[in-house]
């Protein structure tokens, strides 16, 4: 008897994640979405395609009652619904929607409801908390979280040297929205794009990581006496960046130009919409470094992870989604295994607290060549 | 008998040239301008200042009867009609209204009306022409013209390191129009912004220069084998601009934003307003350099002329309002004095061909602290 799971969101995530769960023989996959173009894109008729309007309470919870399990990939702008929609129906979930509400919310409604939650599971945040949680287990105490993560075309093309899957204003949103990192146990706010600092990479060179707004729940759910994630690009994007947002053409609010009420975010997102799609078949490329340190029988121990992964030129799936998607389909696999089964609301960094349950999402993710390279170290 | 001057435009420039010209027992000044507030900001109880749209053909023709000279400072939109109708009028004229017309256009009516027109008298275009003329005229064959020229802030801060006494769009017109220069004598066009060189100044350090549209008629009148002009700016702010310019945010064509109609040039031109805005006694600095060289006898020659000038402090005029006024009111000094008497119309590079002109412009600008540095020296 196979799991029938729903995927919400025929998006360009959901794609990936619909042939890599469709390719389990224990697996039924069916997916929705309000758009007919994008469920056609999927392709492959194993996969059943349901069209339908995920923002419908009524409709929604319809709709799940046949399945055992939920992948929650829709628009952040009505991820935190749907999820919520989800609980209601006792189902577990799988959560990749992003929203900017808080899911730890959500908490009691799915305990109450007996239901497997877990979110935020993809790439950063998801790999990065999983794995900060997984060293943080490890450790008396925790000295330094620091977290370097970027999506980026693996073609430079001056002047930004930068694509994304995501609309400008989506992209312009993470440069705008101030950066809260700990320092000295405390949950500070900087400036995006501020403390620029140019670092290593494998495969890549040497890229600028600047400060974004990326902890999430890591900020309450890890004690720590310093905390940040920092974006990275390619070095001298963050001053050109700085150009627009310092001159005002990142602000949404309304001025009068020449009798007409325009918001310069919305004309600057338009002028640059073109120049950061990233094209169906250009390559990308995920780099991210997890560094943690702290104090483990009074010594001092840096765990650090790794990775890199390209666009998949024989399926066409950007990395963006093979690191995103992956990382979601592997943790539906957690759930259907039985390998998890704390109910309520989980995020990743309470996955890192079972080493069975890291070991089988890493090693599921090298079978789909997603690697991290992982080290302990000592610090004298 | 005092002459009787009309400065047409009571500008930035306007009211620097009517003190001058007052100071003069020779000269009763008048200045007219549509705006009473400009009017009133000239002060000196010796001017007498008159109301009048100087748009109005009749209202001008009248106005400028009684008048000995014409000092023609309106704005460009207007400035070649005010020109013609002073012709028409009868009128010895000297002209800094910097139109984009042609002036030679009206070389015959000036001359039918046999009256005297000095056109494009202020420092570039103005003494850039006429010390070029000059040296041509000593040169059997010029080989090269290299004209740079900047107002620049003497505070610099970032990240533009730029401030203006024109509007934002005026400025970015000057980065948006191709260049015109002069290669193997040939006129040939070049995107402004282009061929940027760094180049060291007296009192300034090292600046940046890149092809702008400056030479105006110099390319008609003046043989060259090469013949280009830069603007100079503090190092970095091309690509700044570049930035901007390539991205599409000087794009004049209205694009839709959310439904309304924008041009993305008059958004930017507002956004950067008062980032770009010279403040009334803010230090600005006028720099220039002219190097021509060319055969002289089978010997190789360069001239070379150096400006640099400063914000008046006592006064609380501009750079440069000191360096375009002061040159402007010379030449009428030069009219009134009949030291120059050739009817028709005068684009300053005319003005080089005779040299006690050149040094009676040259010593009255010293006299007012305005002092090009002159060399000329024999390339082997």
């Amino acid at each position: 008897m196979k799991t029938k799971i729903l995927i919400l969101g025929a998006g360009l995530v959901g794609r990936p994640m619909a042939l890599d769960l469709v390719n389990d023989i224990s697996f039924d996959v069916d997916v929705a979405d309000i758009s007919e173009a994008q469920l056609k894109n999927i392709g492959d008729d194993r996969v059943q395609k349901i069209q339908a309007d995920l923002s419908n309470e009524t409709d929604l919870k319809t709709m799940v009652v046949p399945y055992d399990l939920i992948l929650n990939a829709v628009p952040g702008s009505i991820g935190f619904n749907t999820l919520k929609w989800c609980i209601e129906a006792g189902k577990d979930v799988v959560d990749i929607a992003f929203y900017p509400e808080d899911p730890l919310e959500l908490s009691e409604l799915a305990k109450a409801k007996n239901v497997r939650v877990i979110c935020d599971i993809g790439v950063a945040p998801g790999m990065s908390n999983m794995l900060t949680g997984y060293a943080a287990h490890q450790l008396d105490h925790v000295s330094k979280v620091d977290i370097y993560v970027g999506g980026l075309p693996k073609v430079r093309t001056k002047p930004w040297e930068y694509k994304a899957v995501f609309s400008p204003a989506d992209v312009i949103e993470e440069y705008t929205r101030p950066a809260r990192l700990v320092e000295h146990s405390n949950i500070v706010t900087k400036p995006a794009l501020t403390e620029i600092e140019l670092l290593e990479f494998e495969n890549v060179g040497t890229l600028e990581a600047f400060n974004s707004d990326g902890l999430r729940s890591l900020m309450f759910t890890i004690e720590a006496d310093q905390m940040r994630e920092k974006t990275l690009r390619y070095p001298g994007y963050a001053e050109k960046i700085k150009l627009l947002k310092n001159n005002g053409f990142f602000n949404s609010k309304v001025i009068d130009v020449s009798g007409k009420q325009v918001s310069p975010l919305e004309m600057t997102s338009k002028l640059l919409f073109d120049q950061w799609k990233l094209q169906s078949g250009e390559v990308d490329i995920t780099v991210m470094r997890i560094v943690i340190e702290g104090q483990k029988d009074g010594e001092l121990l840096r765990f650090q992870y790794d990775l890199y992964d390209e666009y998949d030129p024989e399926t066409g799936i950007h990395s963006m989604a093979r690191t995103t998607g992956y990382t979601a389909t592997m943790a539906i696999r957690l759930l259907n295994k039985g390998l998890y089964t704390t109910t309520g609301i989980t995020v990743p960094e309470f996955l890192g607290k079972e080493k069975k349950v890291v070991d089988f999402m890493l090693d599921g993710l090298i079978k789909r060549g997603i690697i991290y390279k992982s080290s302990v170290n000592k610090l004298v």
